[in-house]
């Protein structure tokens, strides 16, 4: 191995920090330093996850603070942890990638209502680049601090990417959702206790979810144009998986041959031609869509499906992470999903 | 017992028929004299179904024709087949439940297009009564014939009826649905195998769908206007239960009220103040509903939930039954759901 | 209805509470005049189990402490808590069905190892029944307090009783059973939280379970042998439901012709001749025996299934209810399962 | 890449032949040349399994029969295929690793009463390598066909070998072991269409199962003793995985310290101190092992679990194949189980 860049992972122990660690284990060229964990420090990770048992970072041991010497942190912390420590990260001159929600929005005025609290670091929020590499590829290469994008707007955004680009003009948009359980965390509740989530689904946060904002400001950021969307995300008895479906009006036009076009080149974005499956994108950093114009109505319709642990969170991140420091993007991130 | 009625399933072995088995057993004055099957004729039920060893009819014996003695013919048969059965039974002077989709839609000409045959009787199709006891409680009360409704009808339609019958203009409608994998019926096919199923979820038929001209023709009876809808049926990993999500552009209005008051009578449809869980309708007869008018867009959001073999199929063609012998509406349909 | 048998529920809002009451709306001659929750005190039953919205005990509100007025009360209550319970109802003349495990084992020594309280009311634990009808039918009838038997225990005691009862001649027992995750109660914990549990199956309390001691008790109390298990419960990725299997070296035998006779009379156990499914007893109070010789290695293999939260807990409940009350030991009892 | 070796599958759309093709995509030095089938011959990969789509091998074209540069074969097929192609693939020189059951049982005479077929090739069945690398490593080694275990034979010899090795005198041996439902293979069956398989559990094969003769076989092979076992398996409702218990009565002993002795090298199996979670090894080829002597009966109980697509077929192929061709045995299986 030639190149060995030394990371450290902040709040190891959610399931986004779990995954994480997947994924680089499997790296060429990431050498994990360090794993920090509040509630598990001084464990090793195998006493928390049984299933790190026997792989390369089982007996890495949690810490509350990361060893100096990393070149890049991935944060998983909650959204409060990763505003206060972003900035101290950068002024010690290391690069982030963060994600939580917290450098997300440009728009600070967003977090008291969506995140309740002030945002106090707009200067930083401004410079920190959305890791969505599909749209800003070349500000991820060059950034220091990459907010990675949330699930529901990384399916969401792929979905719309061609026309916000095209500037197809779009009446309204209903962004239907359908999450896996995981995505909620790892913390227990009531509603996903076993029992009760078997056969069960049903929609929350109808009327307020943190995730529009987010939504929204890209949108504007991309076309220029404001646009509100009905966004509701539900939750389906699986563990990981996402399929956001988005209803627009807008006239007739060549959308699949648009999708086609705006995706080509890119290596984690496919155009189906039926609807696509969440089974078919579990552990990777895949994302499947389809999109069909529907005469009768005037509506066109697009389904996207990722898996909200991998392009929703933490594959993307490590996409972003081979981005930032001048890697081959797709590295370690080629897997086949694992069927059935 | 004073009163029993005598009643014969055409098509038992499905899950359609296999549901009304289960119901009619605790049913205090049906007695259901005859069961077909063509596949398994000769056999006993439990030896089909084992769940109905030890129970009221598990060693009723399935028969190729039912005995001629009974008052009503609950038809669990394909659409051609209860297309030609129907007039017979009729004919008969036999009263008819039929569950399948072939006398639900008034317009003899979507036959051809989304259901595959010409549509030869259509006399009887225009008698036919939609059994939507919400909608049409007088005409099934007074029915020969109840076209019993789709399940995705059922949920779509108790989801828009308040707004029909008030007049609510509408400007277009998006359906979302999603529905267990025991809608697409007990015949296997491999994207319905277990491995494969499990944690999968997936849009199918979404460029032409049955259940859509149903719901058209039902909101043309109810309102006299029509509207198209976009309607995308979709299937995740649970054997029964349905949610549908209608979107509609409209003017801002007291909806929760609105609901409320329409339904207020009604004992199997109960209004929500947040949206309703699949699993909370599990084996019943009940919908619930959740409506929510979001002000940002200007957009009215229903919710809805039913078991898709309950009151999208089974349990309601038990309610029609009651209507139709000037029972209690509720008899043998009061269950809990089975939780968790 | 000629006959109101008042009763109350203390700890409704557990699982085997609420199943209770869902068996309860169906039964009768039942009046449920009470139910009682320490942490939902104050709160309607549909408050906290969305699913009894709109059924006919919905409404009742929960309590600290029951309406006097009730003949026989249903505890579904910590072990700690029936232990104290119950010698204050008995004295106040109440009829008394624990489904704890407070009062299942005759010796009382047992208590401290595997309960971790001294057991203080040995004049009581020798005057409850064990409510296993099958067994100590007669007893039940007269008793004023039933200890409701524990899930795994059932299962294993009905698929031993015929050998028990004629005496055969075990050398050991090996019981290997699977249950489904609503055996460990509605309290949230990390690995039944859905994403981790979904997909996953483990033993657990291998070297020691209560379960164990209840089972040897019984055993001896019919056979007047003691005869030690190698027991090894473990969980399963489903909501409900339980599946035993006992392995014993003994001679051979015309078993299924000795089940048979055993349980001719059994209204809710069934002899099959082929292994039983868990799914065929879903919300049911029935018990599916099978039982195969292997002449190859000489050993008798007995597999059962029932409903961890039925016949292993609330509908055995009310069958004792039934038969303390001088009822059809069926009453309210004769559903079908639920399915598919 | 300096080496790069040719592979083929034989029989490449069943569940084993895709997992290998997915494991095959991550391996620095396979180039797998051709995938074959009968029915979906024609047909590019990702047309048969949509999850391919982008991926590596997606493209490639299933055929009839394969090109013949190649070094080894993967064999997929069911038994009677790979019983009459493994004699001409070694005529040509090719090696072959064989996942059918062909070439598994060294006591030609199981076959007709377990297979069906007589088998006619018993000099090549004498040669025939048991893929079971921590018992036979040196012979896989030198192999030039290998017979690639079955799922149960695998988690149950890796639970025995231990005890085998050192000689413990075991009286019987009881196999419970439970199955997710993709080792029942891709082809439809009622029973596990995903609404009857959903909270589904049962037992088959209890009286003959092809696996019996395959453990009992290979015991024979390691110990030089007779021993049989009553084996039971079952399905459990999940995708992949698979748990096996057994239980034998025998000496005490310093059983873990025996189990970690033994496998103390092995890159693939781990001891530990509870019982293991199948999830903990879902997609890897790890086997995880606890066992735990009760003094009170007198009874050794040892619990493995393994992915029955993983260590219990594809990935347990490509170990052998590593083996084999003098690579690093780890190659492309250094995987973290995917999780939650």
């Amino acid at each position: 191995m030639e190149q060995e860049i030394k990371v450290c992972i902040y709040g190891a122990t959610g399931y986004t920090g779990a995954e994480l660690i997947r994924l680089i284990s499997q790296h060429p060229h990431i050498k994990l330093t360090s794993i920090t964990s509040q509630s598990y420090k001084e464990k090793r990770l195998s006493e928390v996850f049984s299933h790190f048992k026997a792989t390369k970072y089982g007996e890495l041991y949690l810490t509350q603070e990361p060893e100096e010497d990393f070149d890049l942190a991935f944060l998983c912390l909650p959204h409060e942890g990763s505003l206060e420590l972003v900035p101290k990260l950068l002024e010690k001159g290391k690069k982030v990638i963060d994600l939580s929600g917290a450098y997300r929005i440009r728009d600070a005025n967003m977090y008291p209502e969506y995140y309740q609290f002030e945002h106090t670091y707009t200067n930083i929020l401004q410079e920190a680049v959305y890791g969505l590499p599909e749209v800003f590829r070349e500000d991820v290469k060059r950034a220091k601090l990459v907010a990675n994008p949330g699930c529901y707007p990384t399916a969401t955004l792929l979905a719309l990417y061609p026309l916000l680009k095209r500037g197809t003009q779009l009446e309204w948009l209903v962004v239907d959702a359908l999450s896996g359980i995981s995505g909620a965390g790892r913390k227990t509740t009531q509603k996903f206790h076993y029992p009760e989530m078997e056969s069960d689904a049903f929609a929350y946060s109808v009327n307020k979810h943190r995730h529009t904002p987010e939504i929204e400001d890209v949108i504007k950021r991309i076309s220029g144009k404001s646009l509100s969307l009905r966004f509701t995300p539900q939750v389906i008895p699986m563990s990981r998986g996402m399929m956001v479906k988005v209803y627009a009006k807008c006239e007739q036009d060549q959308y699949t041959e648009l999708y086609r076009e705006t995706y080509k080149e890119e290596p984690f974005v496919s155009i189906l031609e039926e609807p696509p499956h969440i089974k078919h994108v579990r552990g990777t950093n895949h994302c499947l869509i389809y999109c069909y114009y529907d005469t009768r109505v005037g509506m066109l319709q697009v389904i996207s499906v990722i898996d909200n642990l991998g392009k929703g969170a933490s594959s993307q991140a490590l996409q972003n992470f081979n981005l930032m420091m001048g890697l081959d993007e797709t590295l370690g991130l080629k897997h086949t999903a694992l069927y059935p």
